[in-house]
């Protein structure tokens, strides 16, 4: 173990202990993420794969060099809301809304598949109907952050099925959330659609909101923005939207990178020419790893380590990979079976959202430890299955699609 | 007050609370920080105390809407790491050798003075030896951040005087932790010379090392880290490596910062030209508030608000300036009034440093509440006092001085 006061007989006299571990843990994280990620490059598999595998392998199921701890979340939640900002960014409304139909159509039947699925398998096995419904909400949402990394250094954000596939995420974000709270109220008795239905009606309405009016508000305001003395005026703008957006998105129910992504739409026409994008990439490059890292971390072998839980382990998490690729990709099939199935595959991670869920369930106390480390095993592995099937279902896309908007060609 | 639960209702169901707290606390401050600044630059008064004071009022001190927190503090720590980082890469070795006998004395003499003026002060004051010794131990350390910023933000660190600031803060570091180890052992009851040898030789060793072999080193690898195929290569690496020699710095018992300066050092020369300079300012001026905004957040009035612990704190704060002004500008008398008052009024901020010590001592009950509020107060004043000064001391040299270096004539 690394983290124990013998390694520091120098330091016993200096207080600074404290300062010294966080450090050690910060380089341990950052450094094994990207020495997996350059030998993933290397066998061209996808680096967030590698991230992620970095963080099971260092994290307690492993080597147990890092614990997840608060820092590590906090930096892991820093860092995917960079990301979906970062995302944003290369994102107009108008891209979005373009393909507003079919992504509303790929998020509804993938949520409506994936939950029937994990409730019919669990009570198949037997387990009480609570646990069953709170399991299929743990496989409803996905977890755009995983696939948008895997689209942005594909440098194919700007195709047609990537922006179907964040159009979706968002969709399913909002929609996951109203699962949540009629499952939520039914574990505590009862189901209260008064609050039920302010909860949605706030979530549509922001994200309509931000979407509809929040790129001709930053054009409005863009010149006083400019006329700012502070320095790097355009990236502390855009680092307090960004912040300030998450937080009412968290503060109404919805995924705070939800409300980053749409901050980063907001500002992406009038932030074109100017240095905010690389410089919102230089941070996002920085606090990824920690994002990657600790989804990983969060795997517990010992959790389900049992003849049982290990079958139902694999068999959670292919049903989570195979009912998002069947829903979605249906959803999406009248554009061929080779976009379907980029729709569908970019639509498998789950990632922290299907964590919360578990952790809400089992401070709830409707769900079991078993039910609870077999989501967490399925919430770790989707986001690690998906990655090497994506980067050859996007190969070679960035030249051939028509509708492709590059990024580069947008100022 | 903000963080109480009755402010979530809707969140009630959901567990996201500690999401909304966390983006809360980095909205706030992040936002305060920037609001403060746009107003003293449009007053043509310096960023940086403006930041420090918008810490000071959002502080438990004023208005008690964010207070100082593990996540607080553990942001500011990387914000001064990279804060560091970044001036170390517009600093060459050889810019710091060159400088490095008048640093050297520099840094003696701003070391000696204010070690015996707080010393005789306290002991003048009835108080005991020990306290004594610990209030001028912690009057010692400079914290070259603040200093640090002010000059970067007026683009004056290629100056004469910027660089002996910069080599006499390293220096004065090491001179801080020796002292500091004397001290300690002191309060524990007796001196372990050989203790205190192994960590000179360390950090000294350390610091000749890494500016001596650093830079060389890294050219002689820079074709390797050319060739990685992990994205964005020259970041990461300079991230890990500043990483990597911050824990080293901070292992041995120098500040982490100090690995940090070094690591941009042994940079400077092979990273022109990149973009990761500018990537390394776009992560620092995302964190960087949150070390300015945490300084203030320190200052606790409760802890002296009586009639002798006002006039001690103010005491201990004008000691602490002018024994600094005098003792380094002494050592700088040669180079002319004007940059000798530069050199001296750029080595008064003691921030997080003072700070440290005052903890230790309390920790080790050497100290008493009064003896360690006043030094907090010192630690946040002198970091407050010293961008107002610098300014116009500063003011015009860009053009005037005959061997400036402008960063962007370099390549």
């Amino acid at each position: 173990m690394i983290f124990t006061g013998e390694m520091y007989p120098l330091l016993a006299v200096f207080a600074a202990d404290s300062h010294t571990k966080l450090l050690l843990t910060l380089f341990v994280m950052f450094v094994t993420a990207k020495l997996f990620a350059e030998i993933f490059e290397r066998v061209k598999q996808p680096a967030v794969a590698a991230e992620i595998l970095a963080g099971i392998i260092i994290g307690p199921s492993v080597l147990g060099w890092v614990q997840p701890s608060e820092l590590t979340s906090t930096l892991a939640e820093i860092g995917v809301l960079f990301l979906l900002f970062r995302v944003g960014l290369e994102t107009r409304p108008s891209d979005i809304f373009r393909v507003g139909l079919r992504a509303t159509l790929v998020a509804v039947l993938g949520v409506i598949v994936p939950f029937i699925a994990g409730y019919t398998l669990f009570r198949l096995w037997g387990r009480p109907q609570i646990e069953a419904i709170f399991v299929g909400a743990a496989l409803v949402a996905t977890s755009v952050g995983i696939t948008a990394r895997v689209l942005g250094q594909m440098n194919v954000l700007g195709l047609e099925t990537s922006r179907i596939i964040l159009g979706a995420a968002v969709i399913d974000d909002v929609l996951g959330l109203l699962i949540l709270a009629v499952v939520s109220s039914m574990a505590k008795g009862g189901v209260d659609y008064a609050e039920i239905g302010t909860t949605a009606a706030l979530a549509i309405g922001f994200t309509l909101l931000v979407a509809l009016v929040g790129a001709r508000t930053v054009n409005k305001i863009r010149h006083r923005v400019e006329k700012l003395r502070v320095g790097q005026a355009y990236l502390v703008f855009g680092l307090a939207v960004c912040l300030g957006l998450g937080l009412v998105a968290s503060y109404i129910g919805v995924a705070a990178i939800v409300g980053a992504f749409l901050a980063g739409m907001a500002l992406s026409e009038s932030t074109e020419g100017t240095d905010m994008p690389m410089q919102a990439e230089a941070v996002t490059e920085f606090l990824l790893p920690f994002f990657l890292v600790n989804i990983g971390m969060q795997l517990r072998l010992d959790a389900f380590l049992t003849r049982e839980g290990i079958v139902l382990a694999l068999l959670v998490t292919f049903l989570a990979a195979i009912t998002k690729v069947i829903g979605c990709g249906l959803a999406a099939a009248p554009l061929g079976f080779k976009r379907a199935m980029q729709v569908g595959v970019g639509m498998i991670p789950r990632g922290e959202v299907g964590i919360v869920v578990a952790q809400l369930g089992l401070g709830m106390h409707t769900i079991s430890d078993l039910a609870y480390g077999v989501v967490l095993f399925m919430a770790v592995m989707s986001t690690l299955i998906a990655p090497p099937f994506l980067v050859p279902l996007f190969k070679g896309e960035q030249q051939t699609e028509d509708d492709m908007l590059p990024i580069s060609s947008l100022s």
